[in-house]
């Protein structure tokens, strides 16, 4: 086993920073070998702020790098796919930002490619890692509630994006739910048969005239039976909500938001606590950190990561479906979409 | 104004001997005058059980009384409707049990009776009535949370019923989840257009022998665009838990499980909270005779009853809407069931 | 064993009247025979409200009425003990409001007078009976939490009485810590050895122009070890604050403030819970019936009653070691009072 | 202003290598130059683990290096005050671990070394960067729960140290209240004039052999009137209990404990929430970085630390006048200690 893997990173935007900073400074068995951006200026920036010495050019000269074991893509997710089948072809393992791609081909070919070199995937679904999110898991699978009988997720974020950013996002589904997705299969540990969705524009026109809707309900069905139910909104007053419940046969549990502090008022209008923390870099900053410490640790120790490929394309197909659901007003099942 | 309502009570099953023991002891405003059931002996038990003083051998005795201003229909489902028509005939005002009827035509000629008698009518929704589904009713009126964009509510019984109730229960729409969505109505302050209704055989299946489901899904769109979540099962491990949670475009209000003290333990396991109040007897203990107050004070005061005929129409229509729904696996709109 | 205790009330305050509108409303096994008060209209007006038949011309009277078994006291603190007296001379058993009396020569003397008619004797501290503290004295029963180590006590009111009750209350230590002195001695079912107390006033200055503190702290020593806490406060802004903590060799058991609803709003603000329950009156309105309940079943099971005579006596000596330890600045030992 | 500070650390036992990792790994502005510690084997392990480069034979060695302009004192508590004034001649900043001494003439003549030289001390009471008591702090200064009537402190460990830790301590005040003290007059903002102290053994007689209590109450009165209730004991079988209670003359706040998750649990038993963090290093995992965060930030912005040499004095004298009650068993001024 080495003892640190060559870690390159491919992309500097706002995650690619994240993951950086966390490589360079918070995670131990690894070490940043250098960075690279498609616009080159951001990666100097970026190596400049975390210490990170070598900048590369693009991102074929990075996988080039014979340091290099390991690469984190945080690369626009258009190019995604591409970089995973670049990186598998150079040898390298990969960390890829989620989605791999909106297309189940383009994933598909890219899950190929990946096999075909050997090396590891991991996907970047980064709330598996949350402490909370985890601890459910972990009651779950010890058989705590017993079986799943109903799934309930909220998701809502505490303000929409950008307009410009929503035409690009492939709708909520491939871009907000795909969490939520990924997230019931984590749990419920099982898979997605058909899913029946619901969409509507209550919070801005803007979004609408877009294409998207700002408000979102899904119905889960899954193979053993259980329901899963999810319910989206891009605008939440009192900010990041992300909760999750889960009932099964013999009892329920419940995930509450992260709050910034454990310290209440009581005053002549009320018992006041803390909103949650404000969004997902800072609900999720803990998870940022776990995951690709579980990706270290996949590569070090030559295991198949937390989260695969497989865990990767399920919430896109899920998303698909979804989505037809929505436009055909009916339940759709997963093998409608693709197999 | 008069001082006090002569009430008479019609049938003295478990609900019954609710409406009397608290008609004759916690309530103020109303004086039984007498009881009636179709099994007279049952009458008397009840009768003796709260100091009422008269047993009349059948409900048109009753009926015939001139002290009974107004009359408590607590009987079979089944003679719900006729009894609202006899009573209604008679001059005397309405408290009936949910459900008015099974089926919209004998509800439609029910409320037909009471409009041309120009008596009032209460249906027995109950959880309208409680401290805290209250308070949430409010604070949507009063705005705090501005326009209501998803509601969701959550609802499960400690133990399903006997299969043998089952069998003549009408389902578990009918059943159970008309209270949800009556509260769904009564929350969001609109009237819901569209149900898409799931459901399954996940705990007992002799439910399933019997035609029915003992876990559901429903997914409500109202007019003025919220979704509303319900989800019931028939077998909840830590007790019955009756939740809802409105969000809004301003913020969210959450009612929890009422709970029998505010004792916690720590030890060396873990944080104890107390489990929920039993089942819906003592959930809603006040919730009852909350709502008896109120149909008394409206008598009292000549004024429309908070719980009226209409309002126990629309979920019985709601009902048959997710039975549609679940049987062609689309949704239905409220429309397409009766006007 | 009678199935009903004839039962008298002496005083129509504010806390006889909640005592007869529990008696005929709420409790089963009682039937009031009639009420008595030093001012002859404030039971009459007491009668009416509450449908008793029978208004006696003073206390007198009413212990010669031979259908009545027991009495209420609920007169003025300044004659509770003569009535005691009175009362057992009459064979009737006495349910007294607390305190007994301010001077423990008083108390025994009530005390001595009621072993020797062989009757019962209950007093009023109604807050064994709420369901939350009488969870925590059932699990500290149970072991749950082991041995007791330290007690804490916080007890706040919502607003000071006026200053003209101040000036007769006898003080902070008697008219309010003589509650949670009760409290302690009922969950840590052990006796207090010593007390020191601390004192001032800074809510409001008339307070201490009347002689009295209006911020107080207790540490109580128990014979077997622990430690207990007690602060109180006139004046709460967030409303009537009443919790305990006792924690144990095994664990600990909370018990916090009763709300009036189970709903939350979350806002752009923050997560807003309900302010507690206003004050004693509705805290503890259900626990005031429990403890009349009580009451009546050991008068009809002719067993002893849950709090005894020497229980009101032991919180009485506690608030005058209390008052001699602020006075003298030192800890106070119990036996320096009384034996 | 210079841009990152030069640090040396000495003493490398468990809190001196928590500051190590978090200076070398998860702080911005310092530069650990170098490590000494008096057992030079465990100074070379910790630079090996950390990253740190250079270690040197003695803190006198360290003192003498000109890259280095602070030092983070974390040997052991008899050498902090001679390090302190070692420091302060070599012109070093300097963060050092509480207590500064045990004794105030020590105390004393370390700040005034520390004034001659002109050089910044900051004393390690890292409870004070913890989130929630900081949001505390800030609520009561910025007048949210006006003036400060009662402060409540609870304060237990999850387990007693080793006897040998005990019997070296000075005792359970000087040992652990001390945080406490510390903590009361962070967040009442004001200084303490009296304590009255109370100690037992009730947990491990070993520990009363000692001569050191295991359990422990004091109450303390601040100058502008509020009363302080801390309650410590060595063993919580539920973990470590780090709770404060603010209330004042417009309202409370109160802050609980830090927990690991935010999952609950419901099954046919309770509600079962989470333990707290299990000790120190958990819970105030954050604080440490951001005390040393603090620290390095006043000496880059020249500007005193927010934990000054004086706040490190007024807790010792505050055990001082603790042990002091305790065995007079009276209230002692702090007056009588030292000025």
């Amino acid at each position: 086993m080495k003892k640190r893997v060559g870690v390159g990173i491919i992309g500097s935007g706002r995650i690619g920073r994240i993951h950086a900073e966390n490589l360079c400074r918070h995670i131990s068995g690894g070490h940043v070998v250098g960075i690279a951006d498609a616009v080159p200026e951001f990666a100097e920036q970026c190596a400049e702020a975390c210490g990170i010495l070598q900048v590369f050019p693009d991102h074929q000269a990075l996988l080039g790098h014979p340091a290099i074991d390991a690469v984190i893509i945080c690369s626009s997710t258009d190019t995604h796919a591409a970089m995973i089948c670049d990186a598998a072809a150079a040898g390298k393992h990969i960390f890829c930002e989620k989605p791999v791609a909106l297309d189940i081909q383009a994933i598909d070919k890219a899950l190929e490619a990946v096999a075909a070199a050997g090396v590891r995937l991991q996907v970047g679904f980064q709330r598996r890692f949350d402490s909370s999110f985890r601890r459910a898991y972990e009651a779950i699978s010890a058989g705590e509630i017993g079986d799943c009988h109903i799934l309930r997720i909220t998701s809502r974020d505490p303000q929409p994006p950008p307009i410009e950013y929503i035409r690009k996002s492939g709708g909520i589904f491939l871009d907000m739910t795909i969490h939520d997705f990924d997230m019931a299969r984590f749990l419920v540990q099982d898979e997605v048969e058909e899913i029946q969705a619901f969409g509507d524009v209550l919070i801005d026109p803007a979004i609408g005239d877009a294409g998207d809707n700002d408000t979102a309900v899904c119905v889960l069905k899954f193979r053993r039976g259980a329901f899963g139910i999810i319910d989206n909104s891009r605008k939440s007053a009192y900010g990041y909500d992300q909760r999750v419940e889960v009932f099964g046969s013999r009892g329920m549990i419940s995930v509450g938001n992260k709050v910034p502090n454990d310290a209440v008022v009581s005053d002549d209008r009320g018992v006041h606590h803390p909103l949650p923390l404000h969004f997902f870099l800072e609900r999720y900053q803990d998870a940022y950190r776990e995951e690709m410490q579980s990706f270290l640790d996949a590569v070090l120790c030559d295991k198949e990561p937390e989260v695969t490929g497989l865990d990767g394309r399920a919430p896109v197909l899920m998303a698909h479906a979804a989505m037809r659901s929505l436009a055909e007003k009916r339940p759709v099942r997963l093998s409608e979409i693709a197999f």
